[in-house]
């Protein structure tokens, strides 16, 4: 079976239509016929080599949503033309500690959707069932996609470190990933301080569930914000006084990295030792993860805001998430 | 009332005997004839005013034992001829969430023993009931007195982050902290490795409690350790390669600083992002963890193993410990 999908031909180049044969279904597997896929930073980032694992033609894409058109003969928890979504991850082991703990996304067997993998900008995928995810009814499938990778980015920390009522949150950036942690944060229960730069998004920040705006560009801010956080999600991938932004949490207090700054951190144990702070990466999300995210963002109404073109418009949509212009994510749609 | 000590007269100086007037007996103040006190890194560093805080004549000196000889009028918990110790802590606010919640340690009005006051290399002190703690009565004073500061200091991450049966926990440095580090973690029911650059330490290290010993100058060892431990508590002053230790980290893993290297960790978000890896300081710890700690040390026998010095070759026993000679802890002793 072939299928057609978006690819880059090599590195830091425009995608053009690409068709490739598909893998053989496996006992585990499904074939999903995909509607919609959104387009994350790490699919630049994936097209552009910037990691060094790139292979070409690359199709990108981890942030799908569609319907089950076929079954591997084990898999009972699916059915045909069931709605799901896939994230970043496509397989692990199944065996490990952590896949049995619904943490597969720390399986050191993990296989990434678009690493080595044809992804989601494309009509159908072939994946591992166990990664396919049922979307709750109530949503709208392309604002679900999102959720699949920059949702549960954000979430799994915030749950992870009991954000809820009484907990004083920051969220750094305001973009794809920080307009959905200001609102999980939010819905969580906790108070919510907004962290950027631009401070014309002071606006949306409120709109998104933001009580307070912190302008992290302005050092006098940063001072008066001192001890006054328990809790920072940074989304941003470009370097900030770390330093001072750890100084902005309070005893026992926890920075967690989601982006990765392009440069070392710059901190030292005094940094952290005076008032037991606490620094943590936080990577996607297991399956347990998931499930529980895609239902409290079903109740809870969370919705990422998102621009919708034609997967045919693939180019111009790549080129707006290059240029940050997207508010905040760009969803791509096939032909129904 | 006088009280007789040993003072530093001024930064990188010895000791000399030194006598002051003892500030009036606070309301809920004690005063302690000490009988004991360890000497611990921190006291050479406000020696040699290493942190820019010290203050001359400086009687230096935080790990005290003591007989309470004197009683502020509203003192209603100790005794008169009660054994207490007291820490590097001397007071806190009493009203902040973190006093109230016996972590006094996090007080942002928490006062030192020996930093703006006269410390316990001396025959007695007057310092606030309420972070003076009953010792005991198994334990030696002598064999006491680390605990108060490198025992609780050890003890209160171990605690925090759950240390017990089933985790692999690694001690970095084998020294005056790293000693109880290993003693504490094991006695938790942890299976322990201990980490040295100094492979004569292993047969120590094997009868503090430690299964396996990794030799931190050999890097074929810290590869062949990738993936082994769920937390490492760094005990060392001095600069090692903290991502190659992040790497030792299981995922999900933790590596706390109670010892401060001399420059910075040299880390980026990279090295937490992949397997949620967390780093975090600790700081001493409260009364609860210092009631718990003292407890716990008596019912496992976990003993600082000691060199006692009577107190009048104070300089001698310093210089021990500035030549990192003490096995592994130095403890003043004053005539009965």
């Amino acid at each position: 079976m072939k299928i057609s999908a978006w690819a880059a031909p090599k590195a830091r180049s425009g995608l053009e239509p690409f068709a490739y044969e598909a893998a053989p279904l496996g006992a585990s597997d499904v074939e999903i016929r995909i509607s919609h896929c959104g387009i994350c930073h790490s699919d630049l980032h994936l097209i552009n080599n910037d990691w060094g694992s790139s292979r070409y033609p690359l199709v990108p894409g981890h942030e799908i949503i569609g319907t089950v058109v076929r079954l591997g003969e084990v898999v009972k928890h699916l059915k045909e033309g069931q709605r799901v979504g896939v994230g970043w991850q496509r397989s692990s082991c199944g065996e490990c500690e952590y896949c049995r703990g619904g943490e597969e996304n720390l399986c050191s067997r993990k296989q990434s959707t678009c690493v080595g993998h044809h992804g989601g900008f494309a009509a159908a995928i072939v994946t591992d069932s166990h990664l396919a995810f049922p979307i709750p009814d109530a949503m709208d499938s392309a604002v679900a996609a999102p959720l699949l990778c920059a949702g549960i980015t954000v979430y799994s920390p915030l749950k992870r470190y009991g954000v809820g009522p009484g907990m004083r949150v920051g969220v750094i950036g305001i973009g794809g990933l920080g307009h959905l942690g200001l609102q999980f944060a939010a819905k969580l229960g906790a108070e919510v301080t907004a962290l950027s730069s631009t401070a014309a998004k002071e606006q949306d920040a409120r709109r998104l569930g933001a009580t307070g705006f912190l302008d992290t560009s302005d050092d006098g801010a940063l001072q008066r914000g001192r001890r006054s956080l328990d809790f920072i999600l940074s989304t941003v991938n470009v370097d900030l006084p770390w330093g001072a932004h750890l100084k902005l949490l309070r005893p026992n207090g926890v920075l967690c990295f989601v982006g990765v700054p392009p440069s070392g951190l710059g901190l030292s144990a005094d940094d952290l030792i005076g008032g037991q702070k606490t620094l943590v990466g936080s990577n996607i999300g297991g399956s347990t993860m998931m499930k529980d995210m895609l239902a409290f963002a079903a109740v809870h109404s969370v919705a990422p805001h998102i621009e919708k073109r034609p997967m045919a418009e693939v180019n111009a949509a790549v080129e707006r998430v290059a240029r940050n212009q997207a508010r905040y994510r760009m969803v791509l749609e096939n032909p129904a």
